[in-house]
């Protein structure tokens, strides 16, 4: 009820501050029998971590995970399993600074209405460190999904105005902005860096395939395969929109150009084009899934803003420390992750719905 | 679970198809004390309506609705309120034209891939009829959101390329499109007439404004208010897209200008601006709560296309019959009312965090 | 939230009130390809219906039931199951006598200060008239187990002190009171009459087992089989107790007795004993399940009776019209039902800790 | 969905196995600025705790919690809460007698059958363990009800057949056996002792009261206040039965003797008996709840008892170590504690029921 808990069979619990003891995450209703180890989690949380490239926050923090239970000799039991990250660095740091003060963008002045008191220390509850947690559900969830051959694929296509022209798999783990086109993430890259020297921020856009879903996915009405996948991706707190195949395209297009033509292939039924995002009426079609995320720029930035503090004086506020000045590469294996179990998700969900019927 | 139940305290559960007996929902969790007549809710259906002008389908569906419990002498009990719709013109046509044939766009394939049985009949569970019972629902939860000043608007503002370019909030309702722009309206109607005639269709994008929401709905991490939004509103089948505030625009936006600047002002504090759409870490700030859909061509053409049966074999489809060559007049209730279910359903749930400690 | 939804995968919600216009329920999560008529449910509609023999209540309630969704060409499709039953008999009688005084034992003192409203007419939303959405709803429980080769079985066992001491499952339906021994059925019959005449009631106890439910359903910790099985049970309105196995004997005995001894037989592994009563860890084990249920006298008795009005004021009152002197007869079906929703719930959910991993 | 979460509002969700590296809880949903140090839980688990008397295991485990999140300055922030409880002994010592062995009155057999792997070192996830987590969790709902001045309480009342006579409440943590009646406490301790020697175990029962409940907690049909209190104290392992008020002795009752009159007094509408056990339709009427459980006797016991192996071969086994001859004095807490959660839970659903609707 209170939002940290995601997924009808799948289920994440997270919980954890930016600088309390620790951060981390309890899944129920991880099916039994597969291979699962630390470093399969580890894997993804360093891609995750700040401190990684010249365009993401030098912060330090190592977020190695710990199982704390439902693993047996390298194999899940389908009992819940714990997943723990210890805070590394969580020394009383001096936070008078901004403990009165509403950060614009931020959360502060929401929680402190919301709940009456407020862990301000780094943003508490409401900081993005929360996102490590996601990884780490995310981690084990594509460890499943991996069995069945499906696969959550995110890349960075645009930053600022520089879009991605060109579409390369293989290079988009090598740049430090995850974009497929190499040409594009060297202008990323750049801007990325003038604007943290001006003190400012920027933002991006990042694309999300999912590659192997089976067709029947999803459920009608309310719990629509993208519906719930745009809660999952609308919960990442940098995400301002989401749009599915042309999306926000399709308000200029005609029906007889959006419609996607079913053919027959080897493979059985598929379509000609693509135009819905592998969806139909909320259920996946057979055809890669396909959305599009717009993420704001960063809200931390040192520029001098004005604000008013939590009993209405204005002020001044410049966020100092060391923050990402685009948070696009860094939000790439989050939005996998939230990818990740939404697809595992509705797998076992479907599982009820096709069970063999005794004859 | 099958995806027919929507909301965590304010839980509507919605049934039928588009050709069966009838079609309803079930509310559980209403508050009680709410003065709530069928009137009410008659007005709402009545705005969603096919044949209510020029650019809507002429099928003629009177949708008359009935309330068989959880009201006693016109005010909520607390019970469940069921609503029921008889579906009035349920005459076994002949639907073997399109029983064993794919309709582009429609749900007709992942429908029967994923159950494996599909009720044929004018798109059965998967048919845009079902919104009638969101509607139905959100005129409830509109009564009682009334008591506490909250108002969600929706309105179109483009049809295919030609965009509202005033906002006259009496002027809504004036026209058959629901266009705030009494100028642009006229020509969205003439494109949508001429699209009719062609037997094709056109996109385009409605707004969602919500009005005297308080500080502090939305719940942090999983549940932020856009999240849950966003699911409900991507769960109304011709929705493709959302973005809220800036969405999109935030792209290419810094940090600087992205950020809304706080003061103070005799309401308390708010913001300069509102880029971020009245949600700051998911939860609302006491300013207008703004998204934009992106609402997809409709699929029903009667166009000819190219498609397959269900065994495999390629033919040709006309989707005859009264279809609406644009959907966004009648989403614009769909849309407020999952809005309304949305917010009252925060609502509540905030009830049990803000709750009174005594001392 | 509000109680009125039951399940994980196949959800019911119910509705309804006395005297309102209909009662009725949506079954979410229903599997897709089962044979289903109005038929099946109306059979076991029947079984509960009022005025059955001489010892129920002679109210007439004829309880018919319509499908109005979810079944076409009498298979269910997946989608959600919407039954409904119209209330026969909703003229307006006197309800003034009861309309501000608070009948003993009734639910009208809770409801009136848990809501600040409450709709009297014949207990409205807290009438034992919504176990009858239990019945249809776990009519179409029912129907899918049988596929599975499941049986939900119950009977009374008891009527005040007199106790059924044979067991012949053939009589269960030949007497009134539905006991397997027919002798003690006699004596039964006679006490219920007895007390009718006399303006009272009497209490009994239900058996329920459960046959063929494969080794593995329920979930540990919470969720346990007979955890869930109790909530079920015990939120029908006159169960007061419920035990599993030998229930309140195993207090008196010794582990050395009370642990069932495995052996290995044809079938597989099983117990010599099962006083356990078919769970082991919350886990059913193949066994059959077994629990008792104590069934309190009806609170509708004509006998004159001490109260207060609503306003406190001290007064008698006299529940007149036609009740049943003891309920036994009638919940028999009823725990049937809310066996069977239980038992299929689980059964589904298992389908996702029991799916076929790919190698 | 796989049975580790609780709760509707006020959500636990826990893990760990027996002989992982840890057990803990995470709680969603817990009101914000209630007081909470680590001291407030210690104290609970201390009276959970093995190795405390004569009676309980000579087992150690301190079972010391750690506080990872969700309180600041020790105050809950409405944040969750996750407790973390390292298993202090978890030594891998040699568990090849039961790997292989299905203990009689144990989950191994089901646990084996339904996941198909079981980390069988101490039970593992099916271990009595885990009820150190929701001792954890109703510590802070505990301290919740405390502001409201509702208390929930639990003693033995039974060990075998030596029943409390008397009730002195100081007296109930003044013996080992956590028994009100000081001179049936001896008898019970010396009863248990004597089959401790005997290498057997026996059974009893506990009775809870929850006082200062409020009228109106507990909804309607599915939710009543009784069902979902036994679904939480079923799912405690050793829970074999559970009944209310009169309960099981309701069954030779009749309706004018069983209904509890209502009587004005200064306190507003009471009941002159309490038969029904403060629950009436489901809600509670402002009495004291009582309800009594009947308790298994433990299933470890060192008694040599026939079973057979994974395999189906037959052999005998003992299952030796330090375990508990009657699991009632430490169930009890246990007991408190999920009555805690429960009542807590209801308390805070009611909040959106009873919320205030502006004029």
């Amino acid at each position: 009820m209170s939002g940290s808990i995601f997924g009808s069979v799948f289920k994440v619990s997270t919980f954890g501050e930016s600088h309390g003891p620790a951060i981390g995450c309890v899944i129920d209703g991880c099916p039994p029998n597969i291979g699962l180890t630390a470093d399969d989690i580890q894997f993804e949380l360093d891609r995750r971590r700040p401190g990684q490239s010249s365009v993401t926050t030098p912060r330090k923090e190592s977020d190695t995970v710990e199982i704390l239970s439902g693993v047996f000799e390298n194999k899940t039991t389908g009992a819940p399993i714990a997943l723990l990250i210890r805070n590394a660095d969580q020394r009383s740091k001096d936070y008078s600074k901004i403990k009165n003060v509403f950060r614009p963008g931020h959360a502060d002045m929401t929680f402190h209405e919301k709940y009456g008191i407020r862990d301000y220390r780094g943003g508490g509850r409401s900081s993005g460190r929360e996102t490590a947690c996601r990884v780490a559900a995310g981690a084990v969830a594509k460890n499943v999904l991996k069995y069945f051959g499906i696969r959550c694929m995110a890349y960075t296509d645009q930053v600022g105005s520089i879009k991605a022209n060109t579409f390369n798999e293989n290079e988009i783990e090598n740049n430090p902005v995850r974009c497929p086109d190499p040409v594009a993430a060297k202008d990323m890259v750049r801007l990325i860096e003038d604007l943290a020297k001006d003190g400012d921020s920027i933002g991006g856009a990042v694309t999300l395939l999912i590659q192997g879903a089976p067709t029947g996915l999803g459920d009608p009405v309310f719990d629509k395969f993208d519906a719930v996948l745009s809660h999952g991706l609308m919960s990442i707190g940098t995400v301002k929109g989401i749009e599915f195949g042309e999306g926000f395209g399709a308000i200029v297009m005609k029906g007889s150009n959006h419609n996607d033509v079913f053919v027959e292939s080897n493979d059985g039924i598929s379509t000609k084009t693509n135009h819905a995002g592998g969806i139909l009426g909320g259920i996946t079609n057979g055809q890669e899934v396909r959305c599009r995320l717009a993420i704001k720029p960063p809200s931390s930035i040192s520029k001098s803003q004005q604000t008013v503090t939590k009993d209405g004086v204005q002020t001044d506020v410049s966020v100092t420390g060391r923050h990402d000045p685009c948070i696009c590469p860094r939000v790439v294996p989050v939005v996998e992750a939230m990818a990740a179990i939404v697809v595992l998700d509705r797998l076992l969900i479907q599982e009820s719905v096709s069970l063999v019927i005794p004859q």
